[in-house]
């Protein structure tokens, strides 16, 4: 099926513009490390939500409230454990590969960190909302296998349904709370944004996927620019959808 | 099938203590009532050992370590699920069957909040153990259906492997943590014992599924006494496996 003149692809990699210095092996490599720092920073991402999505659970004005929120959290860590499965498979040491991402990813929910009730609800939403675009985005430079993983991961839970309902009520009840809360998602939004750059930057790997050099296809700066558009796009939905301004 | 000379009972019941000054529609109605209040408990119980052990997974030494906790923490959770389902298919109203119970068992976990990570995994073991004995004592009085219920809530889910091998290794890196860990293990017994009697003393239905004046079996004292040494013989056998002196 090749044809000598054309270098061979793996299956799964759009064309390929890794540079021509690069043997096949090592942009196997490249992007298998990739594969392992992007599960890695997912599995952490998950099991920071279980925890964060805890402490809101503590601050729900009902134990049906309590109960809806403890289940999203459940939620995370089955998708947790998806991922730390995946990562062993391939090899991995699952705490190895999340450790590179817990200081920035415990450094975003520290300067997140709700003030109380309806402020973790659009964390919850907004926050998770931005990092499911993100990944989605990134997951069409993954192989098929990896690419449904992610999909799976980031499949809506049905919660979403529960927290509009939630913060329309409360921004009913009380319209300043919508001043409020607008002001808390675009913070979400600047903060989100602002991790994401510090990971990529400290992450040669996952730097690579992006950009092409791991091996995979990688996106131009004016795919990013759309991706970013997209993502923006994505916010802006939902915090209408939750009464906001975004 | 009836002989008009004996009362009919109903089928899930133990043969029937009841006063004879208690109609048998009067002894449907106060099982009912000692169900919902027993599903209660159990519900409150759950949601909130979800809750605490979200806490203890913030105190793991190690991200292994906290998906471990964060695990039993979700089996809890879909432990109140299947709670709550049936209070839900018995018309009662789960929130309200819970409310009772919001307060005792927060006193409870008030009173033996965890000082480190190892007193929470000995709570998670031992204060769990002793719920489920005491739990699975009950189930007795109660008819098929809910003593399955019970059973399956109270099922070994795997985890006591951990918590004995890491509190045993911690014990073994330092023997003094040994002292302390058997005090804690003992107040945990005392206070969950003075719980359950605020418990039993304030709920009438509950204390009547107890005492056989809901219309089920009951027990009498001598039988309430062997329930306890054997609770307490359940503890000591836990304590050891964990190396503590009881």
């Amino acid at each position: 099926m090749n044809d000598a003149s054309q270098p061979t692809f793996r299956p799964y990699l759009r064309p390929c513009r890794y540079p021509s210095a690069m043997s096949e092996a090592a942009a196997d490599e490249a992007y298998d490390a990739a594969v392992v720092d992007l599960l890695g920073v997912l599995a952490y991402g998950e099991l920071s939500a279980f925890e964060r999505l805890c402490a809101d659970a503590a601050l729900a004005p009902t134990l049906d409230d309590k109960a809806e929120i403890a289940a999203m959290a459940c939620a995370e860590f089955g998708h947790f454990q998806l991922l730390r499965s995946r990562l062993n498979e391939l090899g991995a040491d699952s705490e190895t590969a999340m450790r590179p991402f817990v200081a920035p990813l415990d450094a975003f929910h520290a300067s997140t960190s709700p003030a109380d009730w309806l402020e973790g609800l659009v964390k919850a939403y907004v926050g998770d909302g931005i990092a499911a675009d993100f990944y989605r985005e990134i997951s069409v430079l993954l192989d098929d296998r990896n690419r449904a993983l992610v999909k799976e991961v980031f499949s809506d839970t049905g919660h979403s349904v529960f927290v509009v309902a939630k913060v329309r009520a409360a921004i009913e009840d009380d319209p300043r709370v919508g001043g409020r809360l607008a002001l808390w998602g675009r913070r979400l939004m600047g903060e989100a944004l602002s991790q994401a750059q510090r990971v990529a930057a400290e992450r040669d790997a996952l730097a690579g996927l992006l950009s092409g050099a791991s091996g995979a296809g990688g996106m131009d700066l004016v795919e990013l620019g759309r991706m970013f558009t997209r993502i923006t796009e994505q916010h802006t939905k939902r915090m209408s959808a939750l009464g906001l301004a975004a």
